[in-house]
């Protein structure tokens, strides 16, 4: 019953509250001798920081990381290396604000987890979602750069894992204009610098309004060999799957064609292969790079979508916690588009599965 | 490194491939004094037995179950009883025909597990696709009406647990027309009675063409209570995509409105709540009867989409295990649409998923 | 909640009741590519099958085992060879002789599992002890050859396991006799002949008197490497001693100087450590080859107290699930001393234990 | 492969090393609504805290408990409540005087897991034994508090939990003289006031000597009802057994009569029951309380044995990190017996292991 728990081989877990003194994960599993410093996870988190543009909750957190245990450094080590002990990385809470939250300590914000937790704990800590706060998402990252080295350092080969927003609302965007090098200059992280543009005029409007929109959100890994994934509960897509699912505001998760697939033929369906320089070479690739849940050698790409931030102005129907009929309003500082910021976690959920199959499968294949 | 187990408290492991002896399913942690006979496991494996119509593989298999462990009767009980510990369930296989699978021994099926298999293990059973064959499923249908009996003991309620097919291929059920009674008069499990005459046209041609097509499934629980799942990791619909996402050839789960939430603003997206003679009554279900990650008392309603059967009679561009290019065409009793005989395997998934999280509810809350 | 499963990356579940129709084994995470013929399994039960001698229950079981899954053999292979997937093992019961139970039926046995099995799930199958037979440590003997194969193939060079009787009663052997030839020249699987001629009188006459005996048990585990175990939940004493204790009627579990240790000074008990031929050469083993949980190169030295036979035919008092004070008398056929039977069960536990961490290391470490 | 968690209902794992900034544990499984305050867990640690007498480590830590998260406080609540979600603990390192290692850095001391880690990880943290050292037991201690408040408010009933030592060296205490009162009148949480008299002067000698020494512990849980515990990997005592296993220095376990067991007949051993006022009235208690791997309702008892502290100031022979041969002798700060500070861990495990079942019985049988 390790409910904050993930992963078999590369595990970790994660605790923390929205509004308690600190946030953290502990990483248990993970191989000795990678050279792990605090900056490097520190860089991962700037990135998805709180803050950094008006499309973004203001509220201001310098999201320090420290490592508590599980590396070691001394005179002939060139710096700190994990030990192969359990990793303790912790995050103090800063700008918490809690009076921002006690008007809705006794009414249920439609789309959030107050109903839920109340009726299945019976009570909660309701400064700022708590536990089902995205802030625990920024455990994921830290924990995510801490698999990316595992996973480079089992296969012996970096992976290349990347994230992008592919939809904001219903605006797509266009894959002739898809661009990785775009990725960085909006903040978005959209491939496509028109639909970038484009995204900025509406969200603007919809934060202005109060309103939230929703996303979707790609993430492609690059350089995975093939072989990582197991039948048949723990194949690769079926924990992606998961990975993406726990995902704060995540409804949908799709790999390769997805729910596209549906509507095509088994011709066009069928990923062809062919030889080139002495490897096998896939004509398409509408498996996303998992077949029977092992991965195929060919980019793995997943999709999730992302719903529209529930924390909105427009007052809303609801009910409190004793039952009686009224209306909420969530003030406090939210994200408009809460998908932003789940780009940079979608790709830590994709390296910590990775790294999690990477280590199966050298225990049961010994590669 | 379970990978062939599914559940924490109601714990279950398939075994066996297509052309071997047997299959089965282990199930741990199911409660004691649930009445238990053959005949009900049986009723629900019949409904996904092969060769039940043109439109599924004709390969003709009783999949007769026994149960080899795990209830006891005497002159004291009224029948079979769980009693708690494991239970051991086995279907031989009969009609395997091992000679329709030698032409494709070293020749990798476009879309089939056949290379990735190879991959990682080296070699493998080529005979029906081994392990990651989807005669698999009938162990999860034996296991899912197991889990039936447990969570409607464990809520101490019946759970009504029904699924079908919404989209076959291109085509979409009209929504006008879902109709659960429906779901039984056609070969499809389509509630739209119009679709599905549609569809058995259009399914009879890609049969006859050789091709193959898609599906969308649907799978709606009613009656379960608020308060099953947990955050983070075990967030009861990251669980239901894992669930989904492990079934052959699904690629795509979502909840809900899924991927259309992406489309709604914060305003639409909100399921508003009132009351109703004295409970919490929710204007509308796009959360698909989960916040946070926990139930909230509203219908539970997952999709998955299925790709269509990578099996088909056109030949396909492939390689063999040596590495030389070449064509492959399946022969052999294949299902043109093999999302039809993924009807009652998610509602199997479903019942497990929920049969898991009602005992880590009772577990941790005691109710 | 997986109850009846044990190990964390050679994870096996045991299934099965002692008048069941069979029991069996499921293996899940075996390295793929291993030699496995019924016959090896075969081999290993037939050592531990009951009816051997007078010593033993005269339970006439042929114990034939049946691989149901995860091996395939076709003309490119010289044998059947483990696929990676779920190795499922079959053994059939045949002598069961439910009327020599019905006695007992609402008797609970002094010393047996039969109260706490009705206090915990409320009934019981009380044919032979049901679960708690131990007729499920044949399943453990058949999953042992497996682990036994997987261990060697992964540490790429054999570990030779022993096991034999060192205690029955209060009569222990003399060091100075050990010969682990003489161990298969006996019924007891002693070391010490002169010990084994002494035995047989006492368990004659503690048979004929309708009473039984305890044992102690030595396992050994000579050629594991240095590296196998982890801090500090998974140490691989603390493995040994879940899996010794696990097996029926054992009482207490040591290591290496094990309950001695505390009466020896620091001194003493320190194993000193020298270079020989380039390689650690420890002095003495009081560790029994584990410091800190992790192996260390030496012979790995494990002991495990078995308490006499419960079923005894002098009547003791007791009371019936009515809760009617009565006497009791077990009739049936049962082992005069059942730790003779925990001999080839301790040895492949300790196999189970070692092939478990052998890929758990592999796994972390890539050794 | 969470080597550094236990549990599976009630599920911590431990992090930190002896030099490190902190050590800690984080609780997930937890039930709702229990009271929980630092104090609560303070307590606890003091008792166990380094420097209290002469004959623990001079070390001086104050072991002060900050609970991260997990508990929740506002006017609505009489305190500190946990929520449901994960308790982080921890506990930051302040005495380390690392330099006091700086001699064994490239020596492996006899008896201690320097080696062994080495052997396995490639390196290590040398300081103060790292993740090897008894410090980690701290967090254990804590994690055993909170395991307390939950298994009473699951069975409803206060379970009574007592540990003290029953043998130091080779004195062993007078059972005639047994009194738990006594347990907290001298050093040794010693039953006998007059072996506790002469354990000091033993002990004395063997620290001034710089000597040290082993020890037996005894730990009796009162109040536990019939039913926890589960066949057959689960048993509550292979449960146990790994638990104290796992505590540093521990080399054996046992159960009730434990090794005695073996020199009893099936008539002396076998516990008769008889009826007292409604209910069943066991006449002795060789079976330690559990029964086929379940509890019976009569005290369990666990006794495990400590190795003597492998740190003493007589040189001893062993070899370098260069496999050079040399003597070691080990200064700083050390337990003369370490099994001292052994009694309150016992008791926490014993804690944690009773709550861990309590839920998983709860989970699986409504109780």
């Amino acid at each position: 019953m390790s409910f904050n728990s993930f992963g078999k081989a590369f595990r970790f877990t994660t605790w923390g509250e929205s509004h308690g003194p600190a946030l953290g994960v502990v990483i248990d599993g993970c191989p000795p001798g990678l050279l792990l410093r605090a900056e490097d996870i520190q860089e991962a988190l700037d990135k998805r920081k709180p803050g950094t543009s008006k499309f973004v909750t203001q509220r201001k957190e310098p999201d320090a990381v420290k490592i508590l245990s599980g590396v070691f450094e001394d005179d002939r080590t060139d710096g700190p290396r994990t030990t192969g002990t359990p990793i303790s990385l912790m995050i103090e809470n800063m700008d918490q604000r809690s009076k921002d939250y006690s008007e809705i300590r006794d009414k249920y914000r439609p789309g959030h987890a107050d109903f839920t937790y109340d009726a299945k704990y019976g009570f909660r800590d309701y400064r700022g979602g708590g536990r089902s706060s995205a802030r625990e998402t920024a455990a994921r990252v830290a924990a995510g750069v801490v698999a990316e080295k595992a996973l480079a350092a089992v296969l012996d080969a970096p992976v290349n894992i990347r994230a992008c927003m592919v939809q904001m609302g219903a605006d797509k965007i266009d894959r002739n204009n898809f661009d990785w090098m775009e990725v960085d200059n909006n903040p978005f992280w959209c491939p496509d610098a028109k639909a970038a543009t484009r995204w900025a005029e509406q969200l603007d409007a919809a934060r202005k309004s109060g309103s939230s929109m929703g996303a979707v959100i790609e993430v492609v890994a690059a350089g995975v060999p093939a072989g990582l994934g197991a039948p048949v509960y723990s194949k690769l897509d079926a924990d992606l799957a998961s990975a993406m699912m726990s995902i704060n505001a995540v409804k949908g998760v799709e790999i390769g064609a997805g729910f596209d697939a549906a509507a095509l033929s088994g011709e066009e369906n069928a990923d062809e292969i062919r030889m080139r320089s002495g490897a096998p070479d896939f004509q398409s690739n509408k498996a996303g790079g998992i077949l029977g849940g092992i991965s195929s050698g060919q980019d793995i790409v997943v999709r999730f979508a992302v719903k529209p931030t529930s924390s909105i102005l427009t007052p809303r129907d609801t009910i409190t916690s004793q039952g009686e009929e009224t209306t909420v309003q969530t003030k406090g500082r939210h994200d408009p588009c809460v998908g932003i910021r789940g780009v940079p976690v979608g790709a830590a959920m994709m390296a910590l599965v990775l790294a999690d199959h990477a280590l199966l499968h050298r225990a049961q294949c010994g590669r």
